[in-house]
């Protein structure tokens, strides 16, 4: 029936008009054979660290696993069950992946314009050979062909990490995690892949279950965490620990950025008040608050780069966090003030030129107003790239628009993906490639900015600046 | 004088770039003569129930009904007496309606750029074929013209409203309302024209002449209301009135999103303190917090969608609305916050995908934080499309730009021209439909979206999705 | 070893595509030869004061005065004092200045860009007729160049006054200054050089120095301040004399645009707590919100025009605010709100035509949201120019497409460059113009404004707009 075959447009993202379209292409031809650099993400180790691993059905490569799918479909009224995602309690769902991808493809319109819809395309027909747009009459057929196609070995995770040309990919894990898949992947020469140390679970006494995971992280210090003191101490030996197996980052999220300096005695007292379950109301932002600073201060001492992702409430939908759990496309951001909540982080460690504190947040009216201005400061200060649902072209159009002229392009982190869907990887650093080659285009055009630094930009924004924020040549192995 | 013809641009809203710009008009081409639906609005019914109605002078027809036009006139020194709007004390204004064209032609250049400007030469060459722009040398002889076609029969509200090709239009009307207009329109066939249960007025505890519009509700029920019980029962009575008189929807405004659970027993409480007119700090904001949850609940019963409007002051300017009352163009928009205020009303009811929520806000920053991402997930809302100061060209193009990469164009609620200007109905639609058509062809031109399924697209967004979330199939009468 | 010669692009700033281009180019040209109206910026009068000034070594001119230009430097690591930027205590700094122009030249790429970048490029080239850009290779040799060419009498500031063909500059003065500068110069014939009245250093008392600030005015004054009534008649005597010396407008900032109208009783109390150091919690704000009250009341009486400038946190990083002072790119912007706090003085004055209130902030959600509808309405609002970081060519673009639509072009007040930059002058002026006109072709080649009526437009954006906000019209001597 189709007569057109379905390809990715070689101009996408890119404005029509011809003079910037052509240099819009120079550029992107200038960078886009540079290897991939994934400084930020949430691949699963264990994908790369066992050689015979495979994705499993196209259901679950594509669907089950990815809240930016499923949250679409969702909204539309297709209940979470009839597309197989697990349930908290072991209830059953739709077990038929066959039957769900049929599903999932008779609402395959509702992904048009998005940026889902878009790694989708890249990752059916660049990945996968596909060559018919997804839809009811063909899912079946599709289903079949990827099935074939994810049980050869050159479908295998680390043949498409092979072909994906990835240079370094950095993980996230928690403050506990043995980092085991790490230890084998580097015994293998896997170096490039890294972990990150990611306390969030310990260090926010209002997260879900942070007794217990106090109780991990105990158990993996061999200690008993009874005081504020021996926690410092922990998180300090973890974190050297992680450097050790190749770290050079940290990540820290809270639903605000607000930071505070604690006395001592105040820190420890709040600590005992969580560990008994007996927090006061603001006991636990305030603690949080003063563990950005703590962690600011160990990243001066460690050398480790600081990511901030702040402005989130999860689990905004109680029914179904109750049902399914967290990170069910049920997260909303939140408006964040930078200005005044930084100021004590930043009056400690921000005049540190050696320390790199990377920012991300989800309320764009702070880019001009904040961010930028503070990245065009202080020292310390990088922007990180628009972050989850600003993960596209406009957002990333706004991002260019609203941040450059006032942060300079060189107080920016470049690109990171910040994906667990490790097969849209190179769909998410085309998109932001393309992106970034067509705003400087536009600004050569408009006589803003001379062609021959246009290169050397694209490059930057491509590769050197991702790789410099997080001190990936520094602290090569 | 003038030797060009005032005329329309058939390239209108459209991006000049050649290729861009024909995919815009072919796309525009292919829904251009879909019907108009209407579905929320504030045209007067009584308008079309008369079959002799006629408009009035040009003045009473363009500008002395219309706060978008005298507000702007105002802005630049003309005092609102001078321009014929009535006080509210019944004081003496300019009733020389010839005299008040003359100064409103003087100062039509202040609506370059805006919307209003846009809709008016719209209006004046479309609708009345004048083909000068309007100023002061030619505004007698445009009056004259203009009077002249006005008494014309093919100048009835009846006959434009043919003309126009309006499939459906939906008023809006207190809680308190007879719907005499519409019983009688409906005998006539006219069953096109629906009406809006809008209660804000007995709801909100501190609307302006809350006790008053009170006994209206009482007058209407029989009963005396003088209990919470009864209240909510008379409410519950009227909304089955308005959906036997072929309502689909309710509409509630508010400053703020604010919504919240309260026992039976405070809502009792508030309610008597209200009757009594002993409201404490906080009272009206927690009882209308509440009822915006009461609202969806009967909506879930009754299957009546849900708009809320939100982000207001009303009357900023005390001194006008003192001399001249509400709607006089002096109402100035609030930041707000939806994420944690909707919570509680989604909490009880966001994940029935039969309720439709349709949410509108003046604060634009909420567009790509908070509005898309709770479209995105929640099977119950949907986005109406750009509101009041933002119906224009920019605004728009704003909206598409923030809005549909995470909500998904099919969690929005296409167009409704919100006007209580019934001739700047086609206008208002046209520039919809124009700049949604070149925003599609802006994709389909950067590799983004199929060209067939630009197609569809532009259907949904001029017609389909406004009546897929009014519910207006499937209550057809 | 170039072989290009480094000049500016004849299409900057302007849309690539090609109609959209020459609409632009032909506004630009019809507008180009204009003066410069200035009527708001921060140039030292001692600079045309004397006769026979010089600006000094090429740092002395570029960077050091210029907290635009180091604070990127410092952002990327580079020390204040490397820079030349002179200590509070005297401690010292770099004073070879040919070494730290290479510094400079070595970092120019950081500028890529960014608005300061644009503005260099048109100095460098179009008042030097530099024609290589300026990197690490040729820094000394451009140094030379520039201090020949500073050294000639063409490049005094009186000469470079002329040649900017600039007809008015207004300065910003404090309450306290005596004006001799401006005397000396209106004797010698240099009227359109005039004053504005600043009091924030002496109506704010949370100003650092507040009581310094009084004492200086009291020494102007020739009286003790000892009173609230007593300050009251100062600042109009103040505001009187301004008037006299030619100013036609007075500037007020503050954090945030709070206004509030205090009682006699406890203005007076508040003043004297200020004077004896024991300011009560929110003293400062509520007489600083009191006092733009007061200060909008003399301008409804003596006429001049009222500015404000909000939503800045003054020295955010108190390190560099201990060791170099204000003033060293170390300011952040605040979220702000306008509807609730503007409108105790809106109520009081805002209906007043003759009142000139014209707005600035840093917070670009406030646009659509806030300030566009408040200069739509009221008669007395006028809103800026984009302010700060915003002057800049996507700031510019952001303003326009958020602010005019609704508040209309001819509630704005045109362009002021705001610098103490003086070389900088007709490159930010360019700027705007430029983007002014490309802005008007787009409305023009998209069929929403007439071609004839943007000639007219362009002229008010360029000048007209300008002289009339700030009554350079009306109170010419």
């Amino acid at each position: 029936m189709l007569t057109k075959k379905w390809t990715l447009s070689p101009n996408r993202c890119f404005d029509p008009e011809p003079i910037q379209r052509r240099l819009a292409h120079q550029f992107f031809e200038s960078i886009s054979a540079l290897p991939l650099v994934c400084p930020h993400g949430h691949v699963d180790p264990a994908l790369l660290a066992d050689p015979t691993a495979r994705f499993g059905s196209p259901t679950e490569l594509f669907l089950i696993p990815d809240h930016y799918i499923f949250r679409m479909l969702y909204s539309r009224g297709i209940p979470l069950q009839a597309l197989g995602i697990p349930t908290s309690d072991g209830s059953p769902v739709e077990t038929d992946y066959r039957k769900i991808w049929q599903l999932f493809a008779e609402h395959f319109y509702l992904f048009r314009g998005t940026p889902s819809g878009l790694w989708l395309k890249d990752e059916l027909t660049n990945v996968f050979g596909v060559d018919e747009p997804l839809n009811a009459r063909n899912a079946g057929y599709i289903y079949d062909y990827l099935t074939e196609q994810l049980a050869l070995p050159a479908f295998s995770p680390r043949a498409l990490f092979k072909r994906f040309n990835i240079e370094v990919l950095c993980t996230t894990d928690a403050a506990s995690d043995r980092l085991e898949k790490h230890q084998s992947l580097h015994a293998e020469g896997f170096t490039q892949i890294k972990p990150t140390f990611r306390p969030d679970a310990v260090v926010n006494p209002d997260t879900p279950g942070w007794r217990e995971n106090l109780t991990k992280l105990e158990s993996i210090a061999g200690r008993e965490i009874n005081t504020y003191a021996i926690f410092i101490q922990t998180l300090e030996e973890r974190r050297a620990f992680f450097k050790k197996m190749g770290a050079t980052a940290t990540d820290h999220s809270a639903a605000t950025p607000y930071t505070t300096r604690l006395s001592h005695q105040e820190a420890e007292t709040i600590f005992t008040r969580a560990l008994t379950n007996k927090l006061n109301p603001g006991d636990a932002e305030r603690f949080t608050g003063h563990m950005f600073l703590e962690m600011a201060r160990m990243s001066v001492e460690d050398g480790l780069v600081m990511q901030m992702h702040c402005g989130i409430m999860r689990n905004h939908n109680p029914d179904i966090f109750e049902r399914f759990g967290s990170d069910k496309g049920a997260d909303i951001p939140l408006k964040i003030e930078w200005t005044k909540n930084l100021r004590p982080l930043l009056q400690a460690y921000g005049n540190n030129q050696h320390f790199h504190l990377i920012l991300f947040g989800l309320d764009e009216s702070t880019y001009s107003r904040e961010l930028a201005p503070l990245a065009g400061h202080y020292p310390a200060v990088l922007l990180g790239p628009p972050w989850w649902f600003h993960d596209s072209v406009n957002g990333m159009e706004r991002y260019f628009n609203l941040v450059m002229e006032t942060a300079g392009l060189y107080n920016t982190a470049g690109f990171n993906d910040d994906t667990r869907a490790f097969v849209s990887i190179p769909a998410r650093h085309a998109v932001w490639r393309r992106v970034a080659c067509n705003w400087i285009a536009g600004l050569v055009t408009r006589g803003l900015v001379e062609e021959e630094d246009g290169y050397e930009m694209a490059r930057a924004l491509a590769y050197d600046l991702a790789k410099t924020a997080y001190k990936l040549n520094e602290m090569e192995e």
